[in-house]
């Protein structure tokens, strides 16, 4: 994690303090539940409550565990400063530290994930309301980067929200798929705990128990939910790359927005990067790079090895913080994103019609002309075009031979952009829903 | 792919003849609803079905293709010599070859995945065979390697169940991401053909309309396809690495089954190897390494470039032939695994109660022994068994100090191993319902 | 590797005809040095060679290892049918079937990467040839895709060689690194053979022997070797996406070949798609697939485990095959690849100047106009030319404060291309040298 | 980065205070070069190594940036408060950012490099110790986990030290591969300033100039340095699972080292947990996912885009330090790995002789038996060990049909150990030289 790639609400899920805290909930809660079996006494149970507005001291947790060299310990040391002792000594009965640390894990990957579903909703709404603004901007569309047929602006966007809506689902269910805890012990039996303590303590923290630990939850979970992140993130730089290639200096059909305020801009108008969009596709390889050691960390030795751990102290803060500022970058730019409609229709007419040849090929060959005679037809037309710049138009128009094929409506008709258009309403009920 | 990793189900997915037959389908299907629709004649669409029955002669498209470089025309010209060139001059009217590519690779990897299916459903009901098998088999739980608290061979086996489990509805989830065609055109329009010829094809094939497509088929349903077989396979990797460290001679809780007539086995006995499971390992990282190169495919430039079919040709098939060996292979070693349950007492017990000290720890500080001297005196005693093999109960029933405090039955329960199974019917509920 | 992908010559490596005579080659040359050590008889060593120019048959192989399921031993069943049975008896004699494996596949490397480099040096010359016939080509370098200064097409073909340089300068020290063989037993120890007879097969083969090896090569190597073939798939994608670029419709600098046969390109002359190098976008991701596998291969357990094995079966053809073809590839697309100079200067000049507003600001300021109003200056006039269409140089000559500043001359001065290319000389004899 | 994770002397090489000192020789050393051409005057060359002894102030250069919004030009107008604006005016002359931060970071990887290869050097002097120390303690050397030969431990250290020397030399030529620098200008042409301020300033910083590179160094060279480090964390894992496989609880041959004061160690003395070795298995998973991601960064758009820029803003600092920790902890481990010869040799004779079964064998033919009678001679005393847990060479010679075809002592001498050592010094040799 790098300060300028980050966002500080998702940087506060990975300090220490909100760490601090979802442990002392998991401990006052099982607390609760061990008291309720009868395990410890009910006041001691209370009596950690007592702690619940404290802020806990980070440093002075950090100097215990400088001497007690392990951290949930050192933690349990300063929660007794602030509850006493003697009603801190049923504190984390039963447990193993795993059990906390485990389960604090995914309260924090839970908390991410909800806000990265924010983001993806900004992102959302973003290009919805691009995709409406834009539904009838008619632009080339390009296979292979080379003219095909128009298209709009307004379906663009529209793939993109259809894209990034499927992103959201996928997110749900990755923040579903990591929505567990485990109260379970050295080895997952429930030897020195009741599965009860476990139930109790995610039912409060919105956790499910896990069906089945050892001393650690299963990371399939965690693989699932770092490859959807990878998902996520190779969707933004198709967003990203698109922008780049409307914002190359021959195409400019489009520009990240650029502040008046922003030096240089004017003395050379034609040098404005398209930063924000390259550093999108920069931070979707970092996100992506998760990937497979998160996969790698699946296959634990046993009922668990500790290889994981400093694969997630990593991961865990750096993917959620990078994808979280990718999304709001992402959208940011998407909302302020400058589009250049006239340029997208020269662009379209750079080869004076040509990208209608197709039509007119198909055209000739239903009205009953030989394939053959029909590409000669086309051919001796499109090369003027090609190579004396004529308008493929015109010089249909201009041709015996076609002419007495198709009348010049018929021709005319080859070139009306509303043929190409015509399903766009169709494919945005299918996208936006029929509101 | 290569043939010793490969299962012929699987692999006839991926055959030439078995992707024509879908191209076949997919035109003919097509020819209906634009008859329907009117735009070309009822009897030519009818006249399609006449080849219905024909197997394609692969032989003699490749060598239409050498002529035409194209394999849609190879194949439909192919198909004109089956059902006469005056019908055959409708098929594919208004289409895009990737209309015709796009929906059958979807269909292919539907079809893949309904196979995968079945074999996680194999592994699922091998698991679940020696799980109750082995429900009360008492082994040691291990963390870091070393012996922790005991567990049973049955647990081990329900948590490999859980987390197939889970890649079963993972699996399930993916087949639905990339169940869906599109027949929309050059850049996904719907310029030269209407959306009810895309709604009636992917309703006879079994698939949802894409809702919107440029010329292809979005990747991120692909990637998402494709990591969710990275966290299968990791899956995999995860349950063979148990198997492989049960095997070792060393621990030898298990084997791999071994036939009678496999050479070598009797003269040395001592010398099974795992092979299937390190083999399970390989493969594990074959298939994972499709994840990545699959979610770099995501970013196609505007509307679509080239760049995932070479990616694709290759990790289509060779992902899912080698997760389909692997899990059938897994699913073979699971029913046929060979377990030694008095091994794993004796391996339990190597350290001759030692694992059962930090009980006896606990005890002594509930009867209010102070924490330091229950320390010292469970360490004088597992020094004795740690440094001169003596048994770790005999030395504490032989201790005053500890005898003072604990009664010898007290003493006793401490080595009780039902303390340490007492809830393993409660976990069999949660893992496999309370049937 | 599938067929479309791949060329015979390197195919031919990895087919096991191949296989089987680097097997034949290192057990006969094992009987040399064991007959000189006096280990087995002179006349049994000789007796091997009476197959020197058998074709083994591989089929009859196949058949006896149905039977003996070892594909070693079936190979020296057969090898006995040749030279009879009684000299066959002290072939393989002391040594493992893992010496003869590991070194064989460490030969197929060594010769693939001889391929691979003949491939390298193919794409070279096509890039030395392009960049001189293009030395002086002026085209407009662009950063973040955004037109920055003149350069030319030769400095950009001769970076390309320059780095393609730098990987062939890798491959050689990969090829290096897996030019080991291993005739040292089961645990590498040399207990059951001399390590002179490493040594004898080793020099035979154009091997090192390995210093130390387990039961097998040590894994680092090839972790290496696959992860030089990574950086040079990247290159290759570097090149790859410059021609995309370059290509595309509203650039149009540079085409790839496209045969005067190749149906459609004349009736729809626009419509002619980079293929290849998109193309060779995807084959990049497969070639680096194999980089983390191939590190994944490195920890095996103790002195071997088979995990390894079903990875290098696929990516040793599969990769060098992939990257075998994809340097063919390329070298064909460069050394036909259409450049359109014309096309370069009019997208240069597409902003009228503008590109030389950073020369001409500084000029201001070296005279002595304070910064500030250097900016205002070249603003004023640099809007004129974004907004209007003008001429840069020509309005600048007609600003009455900026001629105050400097003279005609000194303004036609900052327009000349000669500025930025009098180095192209010095940097071409830094790449290609002085000759 | 992760504090628990770094050593202090690698992140020093990351921190903005070294950046800017390096930022701040580059331009003294560039104006020296400018003011010898006569570009800019002697005195303001001069006047800039004013600032020599300087500490630049990072927090005043972030709060200039605060307002320039640009990195370079806040550390200039830092140093111009130093060394006064007229002279500094000067500095930077005809230079890009670009030039500044490329060549910088350069300089950091190779320092980061020096630090790594002195904790290369640190591990291969812990490996040669213990190798000398252990070159004639006799372990099992194991294939499949399972026994196979007797080998010694010294010939394990041996064989993990012969590969870290590889990784030595490549990280040696990976250093090579970034020592370089680049300064000409905006796309590389050196319009703006001479080729002998670059070779200047790479002499100076001990860089060779980068013979062609375009507003950036050529990524290709990161690249092939990032792999270069994934490839030495492969080894790393390699040799911390050795470590974990031998400290396993059954296996028990080593233990990193347990500090006598670490709580819990002699109450549960079976629980040392080796969390060293299994931290440098994350770790270096860690390390390996930088290099796709740097893979991915050489295909920038024409002379440059900035997508590689969050990418080595990350891999940078994260990749080189998560190393140098990780080679440091390893070293560390191997120093004071304890080892227990005692525990190997039982390890050995768990089955009685057994792993001597196959030199049995050979020693029956080699005397004339048949292969299928030697085979069922040694066969049936094999199982009486496997079966009964008797001693193997006692059964041999019992066995009257043995004793007929090998005399006694010929029987002994087949488990003589000597007979698997006998080369141990040769490979020391090999690895280590004749010294």
């Amino acid at each position: 994690m790098i300060p300028r790639y980050s966002r500080p609400e998702m940087v506060a899920i990975w300090e220490p303090a909100t760490k601090f805290r979802i442990w002392y909930e998991i401990e006052a809660h099982a607390c609760d539940a061990q008291a309720k079996l009868g395990v410890i006494p009910q006041e001691s149970a209370d009596a950690v409550w007592k702690a619940k507005d404290v802020e806990f001291d980070v440093a002075r947790i950090d100097e215990i565990e400088a001497v007690t060299k392990h951290d949930v310990i050192a933690f349990l040391t300063h929660l007794a400063e602030h509850i006493g002792s003697t009603e801190a000594r049923f504190v984390h009965q039963g447990m193993t530290s795993s059990d906390v640390l485990d389960t604090t894990f995914n309260v924090q990957l839970v908390r991410a994930t909800d806000i990265l579903l924010a983001g993806v909703d900004r992102v959302l709404a973003a290009l919805k309301t691009r995709a409406y603004e834009h539904k009838d901007t008619v632009r080339i569309g390009r296979s292979h980067g080379i003219h095909a047929e128009p298209t709009t602006m307004g379906l663009t966007f529209a793939r993109f929200y259809a894209e990034m809506d499927r992103n959201k689902n996928r997110l749900e269910k990755a923040k579903w798929e990591i929505a567990t805890g485990a109260i379970s012990g050295a080895v997952g039996t429930f030897a020195n705990i009741d599965p009860e303590v476990e139930e109790h303590v995610c039912e409060q923290l919105g956790l499910r128990p896990e069906p089945i630990s050892t001393q650690v939850i299963p990371r399939d979970r965690h693989a699932m939910f770092f490859a959807t992140l990878g998902v996520i993130a190779s969707s933004i730089e198709n967003i990203a790359t698109e922008i780049r290639h409307m914002q190359r200096t021959e195409v400019l059909e489009a520009e990240e927005f650029f502040s008046a305020g922003q030096k240089g801009s004017s003395a050379m108008p034609h040098k404005r990067n398209p930063v924000l969009t390259e550093n999108l596709t920069g931070l979707a390889r970092l996100v992506r790079m998760s990937v497979i050691p998160a996969m790698e960390n699946v296959a634990l030795w046993h009922e668990r090895d500790i290889s994981h751990s400093s694969v997630e102290r990593t991961i865990g803060p750096d993917t959620t913080i990078t994808l979280d500022f990718a999304l709001n970058r992402l959208a940011g730019v998407i909302e302020k994103l400058v589009i250049y409609p006239e340029t997208m229709l020269a662009n379209m007419n750079k080869f004076k019609g040509l990208v209608m040849s197709q039509r007119v090929l198909l055209a000739l060959t239903q009205v009953g002309v030989s394939r053959e005679d029909s590409y000669k037809m086309v051919q001796r037309n499109a090369m003027k075009v090609w190579e004396k710049g004529a308008d493929f138009k015109t010089e249909l128009l201009a041709d015996p031979e076609v002419t007495a094929a198709l009348s010049p409506a018929q021709i005319e008709e080859k070139f009306d952009l509303g043929y190409h258009t015509k399903h766009v309403d169709t494919i945005f009920a299918r996208v936006f829903g029929k509101d």
